[in-house]
């Protein structure tokens, strides 16, 4: 796993988690090879990233229609560690690992039941004016919701 | 296939058939069974649908933030008669089957490449108001796009 | 709602359900109308008959590779009640409403956390010889464990 | 696009490319936000990659029921560079960038009908034995397949 460019030292990576979300494995998500389809995981992304940003208080706002600013992905990857089943109950790990002037570097594990990592990821995400397309600043108050369990960046 | 609620004469309700959208199916949408997961056939129904109310030139109003009429589904059905599988071609076929005040009653019909019938289905689409949340009646012009290859019911 | 077929007294149809499974509307299952996409209630339909399966023993069997039996979905229809919205929660309900020779037509009622309704459905499902491919008749066991909620129609 | 850590110089390896597949956006594809929800690429990659192994002669080996090796992804990412609609047509760029022992490392770039770029991306496969669970070396035959638009690496 050390080739993974995002992670430099796995242990201390894994260690640094605190928020996760539980999901388990649909009949739907596999494909005909047996196991979960490749492209399901960034749906667990999706989905314990928009949990995380509700945990830290944010996504209420961003699904208001009326917000000015909208949260948007910049760039998503994952590492496949393992293969998944169907109906294995995973644990989907989320964190800001670094945060920048208008944006945030999320990164997510996802674990099963016996705690080994199956599949590793990250992308960053930006909040972007619905009007202007370009980014807005995160207020100190929003910065220091993220810091509290992520390095600071700028 | 005499027990299809929604056909009376399979050879007839066929005939009746004009347009038509081709579809292979993807990977992502097979499942551990190896064919296609049961749920899919309804993606198709609705990118069938859309390209038939596009050709109809319905579509292009209805997607228009500010239209002040939605399509509304109010019920959808698959009966599934034979295993597809990944990389085939199919095409579903869409037609009116019955025009209500503001409802239209949708018949879907899938092939595969040997002119075979692998699922068949049905639902009815309501014109709803943004607003009221009520059906809205089809205007004239509509109502003549939708006949011309449906039977009228009102 | 008179007008489903399936259901001739709601009240009682409705107290008739007893397992149920709980799904969390996802971000990524919403379309642009703002709404929960009509093709996804389908996979919850999966997902809570899986559940179902598993609480009555059947899956555990009929997900082995080596097991001659498969679970297959005849047909599948759903009428949509009300419009459902990203995150909210939802009990998605199962029962075997009747019992045939070799099929169990099942029935599904989706329900808001205000306990309204907001989906129903149905779906005729076939046990299956993977080597012949036609009907293989419910052993008691398995009848008697479908019976405890369901009217036998044999 | 200086930022994309896979990407040296824009213009040579936009170039590069010379198979693609097209795609038109689905309503389902769409969600809340009103744009083509982020995890979609990544099935639309699926499907390029597919379709140029196809190209290639190698994907009907590998879905075959009894075949000993299976191509695994190691790895996927997307950057992405615009939104995108519904009923957008794109075409899925797919090449492959450089050739290791028993893996390939794929790229893809989705384009707009203007022919802008929308997004990017690159994801390792390997092949692999499905009894030892490792990778198994290319044959020349296949080698020189994926060679002929790829640099070589090993």
């Amino acid at each position: 796993m050390s080739k993974i460019s995002y992670i430099t030292d796995i242990a201390e990576w894994e260690e640094d988690f605190q928020f996760y979300y539980e999901i388990k494995v649909r009949f739907s998500e596999t494909d005909m090879f047996g196991h979960l389809n490749n492209t399901v995981p960034f749906t667990y992304f999706e989905m314990a990233r928009i949990e995380f940003f509700k945990y830290k208080g944010f996504m209420q706002e961003w699904v208001k229609p009326m917000n000015e600013t909208i949260p948007v992905v910049a760039d998503l990857q994952c590492d496949f560690l393992q293969q998944v089943f169907f109906d294995e109950n995973l644990k989907v790990y989320v964190k800001a690992h670094s945060i920048g002037k208008s944006s945030v570097d999320i990164h997510y594990m996802g674990k099963k039941e016996d705690g080994s990592i199956c599949f590793t990821g990250r992308g960053a995400m930006v909040q972007m004016s619905k009007k202007t397309g370009k980014g807005v600043p995160w207020s100190d108050e929003k910065r220091n919701l993220l810091q509290s369990n992520a390095k600071v960046n700028a």
